[in-house]
């Protein structure tokens, strides 16, 4: 269905701005608009006044026991993570839950701020994160590879990694290092999954898991419950608490996905994962091919390795593509942004300008418009006049 | 309907510790059972999927329009704000707002952090969010008739004040400094409407406006459009916006309390802030009753005041009762507390613990049996055998 110039880009005016910078998972809304009314959250005007979801969850009163259930099923349907002995801590989207983190495993007592790092290429939203409110408790130290202080220390693991979508594990190995595993793509649709994770703090979201970023829905599983208290009572002056809608609204819509994931090639069509991937899976196709053909482009190349999940040996179909411009130009954001491609440039997460990260998970006619584009930067080189096109 | 020892209590075992810490808006509860389906809200799976609401608002990109235009709505029925010529920035409840606001009204340029100060006594929960992360940016100072520095400083204004009631002013009168006025009681079922205020900082919450606390919608007016930008930044990388499930669900019932909200002694008696004032004023009756009774303990006076919302001269019946032990016990909160009545002691408001912050809008029962420990207190004095009772 994602062929270029299909009649889906009917809606868009041919010079409209694409906005490919976030990765505003749009793409979904076709499944989720398929699937009917089984997905329709509904509440009542008297339901969630309340302050409190359950107060007698030692580690999260504000989690509501339907969206517990629903991330524990979820989690064991698919095998990408293991839940049991961990204690659930839900999030305004997975960067609060970051914030939170920060702040559960440092102390106001140590003498020196503790440094936070990420192997570059890294997610460009944790070096605004940490600097935020200028804290006492951490700072950002930048790129992995180079930290060398003798201290304890934070290292952020992006895996798969966001921009470049390989799986990564922990750069610096030392002691008194404390791992934050950021996991927000370790699902089948992006990724083939190798292994139930079970590290110390694991965190998830809903935006990438289901493409619901309006929900503002993210949950870490911690082992510690001392760790999960901290990131609660973070929470808890933060914003007392996260959106009750958001999460009953959430937990339906996981169960459903969770439900329908163990089917394959049901006529339904309703195994969310399955559908997901194969979607990527053609985008990734059409976008390897037209970047071939433009010969100024290279994208990463991903292992194929079994999953699991879908039992297949596959490669994996990130929701971001990590873009190199060959020749390694100055400012490859600002040549898409002539193209009216808005996408987010190497040197935001910690690299070089040559690269650009631009999302896969758009709604399809952005996504043709993306490819009918890059088709043209092409014809920079080839075609005459096209210079005086793109003014 | 709030007779003391009434069948109301029935579900609640008579030893129950009843938590009355936390402003938990459980009264209105009644009110929107009553309201049926019209207050009922619906979401599809397909809904609202993207990050953004309204990318063209320059103010506040993850503000949905419709939560925009029943705020306006709301404050044009009531007439407690002004919003012509106000930017509006939508939170995870005030909490967050707050956390904006100090953000966006400092620099990590400026030689020191700013001072920020409160009247005592205090909401107890500022103390916390300015501590919370040990920002560079700005730091608690404590109670604002002690600040006597000349530098830059914030004052957060409560009115009505949470813990005590009164309608309040800035206490520290000098150049430099920033006012935030926190407002989230300023509405008719708590106060006299005497104005429209148009402060350059307004904070407001769905949580004690209709009681929809579970929700964590809260919004700030902005008199000054960069200030109002400087927080959207703030929650996007906090918290990257603001639940859109909330948000829609809260238009929703803004909306529904505007439109009625100008009829008055209407048989339907759907006129929220009505209801809710006579309910609130009963209360207080029984409330004040009992503890003349007890001669153990006293309660603010609250002056009569003209409405400019209901027409009427009326007094304050705030959604908390700021009780004081007559003798100055050192431990007001732990006296409440042997009688299981879970109050928040006058320490944590930065005064002397001979006073306690109870809940006033608890759900019928839990009010109920306030009044009937209450009541027994004065038998401490009274009864022989008492002390044994209530081991």
């Amino acid at each position: 269905p994602a062929a270029p110039n299909s009649g889906d880009t009917k809606n868009l005016p041919l010079d409209t701005l694409i906005n490919l910078d976030h990765g505003d998972p749009r793409m979904y809304e076709s499944f989720w608009r398929k699937m009917g009314d089984e997905c329709t959250f509904v509440i009542k005007g008297y339901e969630s006044l309340s302050y409190f979801s359950n107060p007698k969850n030692p580690a999260c009163w504000f989690l509501e026991p339907k969206l517990e259930d629903s991330i524990k099923a979820l989690h064991g349907a698919v095998g990408n993570a293991v839940t049991d002995g961990y204690s659930i801590v839900v999030g305004t989207g997975s960067s609060q839950l970051l914030h939170a983190v920060l702040y559960a495993v440092t102390s106001p007592d140590q003498p020196n701020q503790t440094s936070v790092v990420a192997a570059a290429p890294y997610y460009s939203s944790y070096v605004e994160i940490l600097n935020l409110v200028r804290s006492g408790l951490y700072k950002w130290d930048g790129d992995a590879h180079e930290f060398d202080k003798d201290e304890p220390y934070i290292e952020l693991v992006t895996s798969p990694n966001n921009p470049s979508g390989v799986i990564r594990g922990p750069v610096v190995s030392r002691d008194g290092g404390i791992l934050v595993h950021d996991l927000a793509y370790y699902w089948p649709q992006y990724t083939p999954i190798t292994s139930s994770l079970e590290f110390d703090i694991m965190l998830f979201t809903a935006s990438k898991c289901t493409g619901h970023a309006g929900s503002r829905i993210g949950w870490a599983l911690v082992k510690d419950i001392e760790v999960a208290k901290k990131m609660t009572k973070f929470m808890e002056v933060s914003t007392i608490g996260v959106s009750k809608e958001s999460q009953l609204r959430v937990a339906k819509i996981l169960q459903v996905v969770a439900d329908r994931c163990k089917r394959f090639g049901s006529p339904e069509g309703d195994n969310f994962f399955e559908f997901s991937k194969n979607l990527l899976t053609k985008r990734w196709e059409i976008l390897r091919e037209t970047v071939k053909k433009t010969q100024m482009f290279t994208l990463p190349k991903y292992p194929l390795q079994h999953c699991n999940y879908t039992g297949d040996v596959t490669q994996a179909h990130p929701a971001f593509a990590w873009i190199k411009y060959k020749d390694g130009m100055d400012d490859c954001e600002m040549l898409f942004k002539e193209h009216k491609i808005l996408t987010r440039g190497g040197k935001k997460f910690g690299t070089d300008p040559g690269f650009v990260r631009v999302s896969m998970v758009s709604r399809e006619e952005e996504f043709n418009l993306l490819i009918d584009r890059l088709s043209m930067i092409q014809g920079l080189n080839n075609v005459d006049g096209y210079a005086a096109e793109i003014e």
